[in-house]
């Protein structure tokens, strides 16, 4: 009989630029908000685990930091990165340390602040997220001219347009808008994406996820310690799929999907029993990597939600508003909330937990039916892939 | 019935100066031997876990290009940092993670690539292992600052002298020039110890662990693997404990001990039915954190083996050589094996489980009557200790 998991505090801090608080005082932000929406003691956590790729800050041992910080001393603690998807392999590594049964409760927090860097910095922090020493140095290729080569193929393939992927933009801008943390709160219209200026062809200003900071914090715990605290209505994680690929992108076979989504994906549903044909009619609400606007899009058919080079045209239809065929990203997305890399995947779930329970803002409440979500969390460029799965 | 996690591969690299490889390279030679020794194919390898503090190292993300040169693409995968205690805390998830259910085969990489960096470099790097804006940027305080502090406060409660802190790197370089890997590989004598020049008083350069670069491999596999693919004799991860203390040293109570270590080792006791009050009689051979030669004094006091204050005279009398009360780092430790943060405490359990098995060199084998073995890894000064124990 395997020991269930369940979330049982969420909270994500004001993402944005966050020069108004020091590193520790950021994580204490959503610390401090899931722990009282967890109803625990700091004394039932028995782990601490910091996601943080922290290359741009000068804190470069952070668990240390905010063990003492937040009250967390003579327990066991560690950092964790995975790139952009460092969020959810600390979930992944929490979920399989309390499956285990060697812990009962564990705090999982997420925090970057990348605004103490200046903008060339985190441009060739985040373009080393690839081959540093061949593609990165050698041949030039940032962070956005990874993503604008997959952007061209599928173009070329599907005859995607430019129009298409500021579909994606104007849709995580309009839930951006109604969500109080976002870091972009306001609307974009097609014209404004269109003529926003090239940062690698074809994606422009407003294809791109902005460089946030911002921490997110989830307490996951163990069914006995949930049904003896008498936590109402905790959330579950159904399973975990987890994947890499090439550090090279040349190695790759093409640039039309990421396979390490696929994989994870595949990994999720058959340990938590998904009928992969039916994805959109089990999926209430689902939250995808879109770190830049080609990403969701490709993120949407490598999931399985969509067939291939079909994802834009759903899309430009607004079924991913919603109402349509499955609402994606009603956070805002990388894109609009922000993208603080070691908080992202982190505020996935934080997001996805507080939907299922109809806790978000009711301009962006998805309807929920089945009581499944899903979580979508890249690492560089598909270099590392996590798809989590949650259940009420 | 909890599921039980063996180790069926195991090496490490040639620690030392290696400006003959790159950082693949590296990981590779531990890898290929470990994968060597365990008789398992790769597609048995369900997770990588890559240890690795690498500030100093321009690979910032070393779990991808790791993953795509040891052919491990398609698999989960992350990095894991906890300071010097990095390797212990990816030993420890990796445990975990397979007692979960969810894994069978993990292969858990340390690695540390340090020489890429100058020395005064790697100096302010690991000094921010403690409180970097109050205790290191205001203070000036440096790693072997940190530890001369408890050196002072040790030899004033309770009367040793810095020849007695020489005595155990008279030791662990006396079996460092039997161990073919370590970093140094010849014996000092007590002249030399205190002739050295001062780094920090009381603590000279003989009584610091070289910067290094190396690499180890463990692999780890489920009970239920191990039976289906006939290892003849694995060796059992018995019970890990971990535990953390404050960031800055002066919110702590005293220097006389690392609380840290003492809260992981009973929570590793405990779990393992260990009698705190046998400890020298129950385990055959232990490795310790002597980053400082101090710290292996502390460590053999925090650990329960010597009564407080009596550790240097102990040592002193030889007792924690072969043949003594309790043999300690018959590897050379830190202190002469070599000390590549990210590799350190995954080469703690390579040498213990070769010990369990009589594979070490005769000069530095330990005699092996109860099977057991205890390793005992620090990051920072105390700020994390992970405490693991291995059984035939």
């Amino acid at each position: 009989m395997e020991r269930k998991v369940g979330i049982i505090g969420v909270a994500y801090s004001k993402f944005g630029v966050r020069n108004d608080v020091n590193f520790n005082e950021l994580a204490y932000e959503s610390f401090k908000e899931a722990i009282n929406s967890s109803n625990i003691d700091l004394k039932d956590i028995s782990f601490l685990i910091v996601s943080n790729v922290g290359v741009w800050s000068s804190e470069p041992l952070p668990a240390v930091s905010l063990g003492e910080y937040l009250g967390l001393i003579g327990i066991g603690t560690l950092r964790v990165e995975a790139a952009c998807a460092s969020g959810s392999a600390a979930i992944k590594i929490a979920y399989d340390m309390i499956k285990s049964g060697e812990h009962e409760v564990i705090a999982v927090i997420g925090i970057e602040k990348m605004n103490e860097s200046t903008t060339p910095i985190v441009v060739e922090m985040i373009g080393r997220a690839g081959n540093y020493f061949w593609e990165f140095e050698n041949f030039g290729l940032t962070f956005p001219g990874y993503y604008a080569l997959y952007a061209t193929a599928y173009m070329n393939k599907y005859g995607a347009k430019e129009e298409d992927l500021c579909e994606v933009a104007i849709k995580n801008h309009y839930y951006g808008a109604r969500n109080p943390k976002a870091h972009f709160q306001k609307e974009v219209t097609l014209e404004e994406c269109m003529n926003s200026r090239y940062v690698a062809w074809p994606l422009k200003l407003y294809d791109c996820s902005p460089i946030s900071d911002g921490s997110a914090t989830v307490i996951l715990a163990s069914e006995d310690f949930i049904r003896k605290s008498g936590v109402k209505e905790p959330i579950w994680i159904r399973s975990i799929g987890a994947s890499n690929d090439t550090s090279n992108l040349s190695k790759r076979e093409n640039f039309l999907s990421l396979k390490a989504t696929v994989e994870a994906a595949d990994k999720a549903y058959k340990k938590a029993n998904i009928d992969k044909d039916k994805l959109t009619k089990i999926f209430d609400v689902i939250e995808v990597h879109d770190c830049f606007t080609i990403a969701e899009i490709l993120a949407c058919e490598d999931l399985g939600l969509f067939k291939r080079g079909e994802g834009y045209k759903i899309i430009r239809e607004k079924q991913t508003y919603i109402g349509g065929m499955i609402p994606v990203n009603l956070s805002g997305g990388l894109k609009a909330k922000g993208h603080p890399l070691g908080a992202t995947g982190i505020s996935m779930l934080v997001e996805l937990v507080k939907q299922l329970k109809y806790e978000v803002e009711k301009q962006r409440q998805a309807d929920i039916k089945n009581g499944l979500a899903l979580a979508h969390n890249v690492g560089g460029t598909g270099h590392y892939a996590y798809v989590t799965i949650l259940s009420r």
